[in-house]
């Protein structure tokens, strides 16, 4: 079954890991989030599609969450000796990654194209496409001030709360190539358990994805990232809260009205009334790599409902 | 006593490291050679300069010769993985600073600038100056064509024999700001034992510095970087063999002609009659910090018996 994802990164990562345990991996396309980019110590780093890359290729950190396993500090607590911008936490085997993209990209690659050889040389069989290879950029308004994405998250720490959120450069960006394709060829749509307004929220903000999303003929599933209106990681909830009036089942799906068939929502979210989006429940908590792959057979399972 | 040194990488590193030991290190100016620089990964890299910062700065790793102590390599190891240009050895710790020094490059700042800026950052107390600010690049000829010089050196470790240095940009390059008020103000001037052809030959080759040692007023010492008439490390024999004809005190003074008062050469490589040029003969192998305390002193002594 030709699955299309939409994902931000580490629960995304997380939920895709456990579905290319029971669907061919080479029938996932998955559609990253790059409004989270970030341009530092003149490398372009891409937060999201890297989570995905280094947690389907094995190399990813599982207790940390994000960066690669066996992971050393060393090039940076060089920078943070000599005074240089140290605040965004990238580790040595993470750097190479940068540096080899940054290359590749002034020598005008496009990202999608230094996606597909990075995917490759990691062995990756899933086709992995960046939502655009245009500049699309997150801003958070927060009552401290609007800042772009990182610079609230990383460097704030995500504290602000936020009362708005904008992606600059969504109107002139176009969908990266295969996107569209991938969507069209997909027996179903998912919605990875990414956060909706920084992760999902920029992708959706193009609006041929969002278009082809209206017009799907096949079920398009999204898992919720709350547990019991908690974020498992990350200020999912906090922002819920504040711009959706709420966490629970309701405000989730709210995020994306007209474009879902079904939420898949944890048991200590239920029961819930959708309206017209079915509400499958099941524990959506990712513990392991088997609840990983059950979360995912579920999601599947519910696109076959209410297909 | 006010100390100007002409240096490349490793040999005159070790050699300053002696000269500290012997003079006030804020009395030590050096004029480092930047003929060698390269651009890798989009980072610049100044094997030279560094080799000095690290050296003086107690950083450098003691037994490889060169780089940081403690270094690792994981961020090449990636890039290694992802198919990325791993031909020019940078370690973790070492790459932090040249993502420091890249950042400010390219915000405009000049390579003396960065220097001064890492100089302070690590403590050192000497000065410290990129002979050029300009682009200033070596390149070697040889039977298998003319390579830049980290592309014969590192990438095709440096197998090759050359015929013919050259050094572009040299007619248009200016000294570094500070460079001549250096050479001005020394008391004493020294070429460190450093390779004649890529190491001090790039900075002769810029026309005011060589006609500020052509009209010195005080006496100039060079070191040989030849014991027996073999190099410590490098090709400084092989260039001095085919170019020069011959690894003997006189074919390293024929180097310096005109430029120089007094020559330390080693034990195995005397007696010597290096005509005007005062021969000196002292055991030069600088097998731990005491040794290249000697041989500093030796080249002080030296000055006095000339001046």
């Amino acid at each position: 079954m030709k699955v299309a994802v939409l994902s931000g990164g580490v629960g995304g990562a997380r939920f895709l890991r456990g579905l290319v345990g029971v669907v061919d991996p080479a029938d996932v396309s998955i559609i990253g989030n790059v409004a989270d980019d970030v341009e530092v110590l003149g490398l372009h780093v891409s937060p999201d599609l890297d989570s995905i890359l280094y947690t389907l290729a094995g190399l990813g950190d599982d207790e940390r969450g994000w960066g690669r396993a066996g992971e050393t500090w060393h090039a940076l607590e060089t920078v943070a000796q000599l005074g240089g911008d140290a605040w965004f936490r990238l580790g040595d085997r993470d750097l190479g990654l940068h540096l080899v993209r940054t290359e590749l990209l002034r020598g005008g690659s496009t990202l999608s194209e230094v996606t597909e050889k990075l995917r490759r040389a990691v062995g990756l069989e899933s086709t992995l496409l960046p939502a655009t290879d245009d500049p699309l950029r997150t801003f958070v308004e927060t009552p401290a001030g609007t800042f772009p994405f990182q610079t609230w998250f990383v460097g704030r720490g995500h504290r602000d709360e936020v009362d708005d959120v904008h992606y600059a450069g969504a109107p002139q960006a176009t969908p990266a190539p295969g996107v569209l394709a991938a969507l069209a060829s997909a027996e179903l749509i998912v919605v990875a358990p990414s956060n909706p307004y920084v992760s999902i929220g920029p992708i959706l903000a193009l609006d041929p994805i969002r278009a082809a999303l209206e017009a799907r003929s096949v079920p398009c599933v999204a898992v919720s990232p709350l547990v019991g209106g908690r974020a498992v990681k990350g200020p999912a909830d906090r922002m819920l809260a504040r711009m959706a009036g709420g966490t629970r089942p309701a405000d989730v799906a709210g995020c994306y009205t007209g474009l879902l068939d079904a939420l898949v929502v944890d048991e200590a979210d239920a029961p819930a009334d959708l309206g017209d989006v079915r509400c499958v429940v099941t524990r959506t908590l990712m513990t392991d790599l088997e609840a990983a792959r059950r979360l995912a057979a579920t999601a599947l399972d519910a696109a076959g409902a209410v297909a």
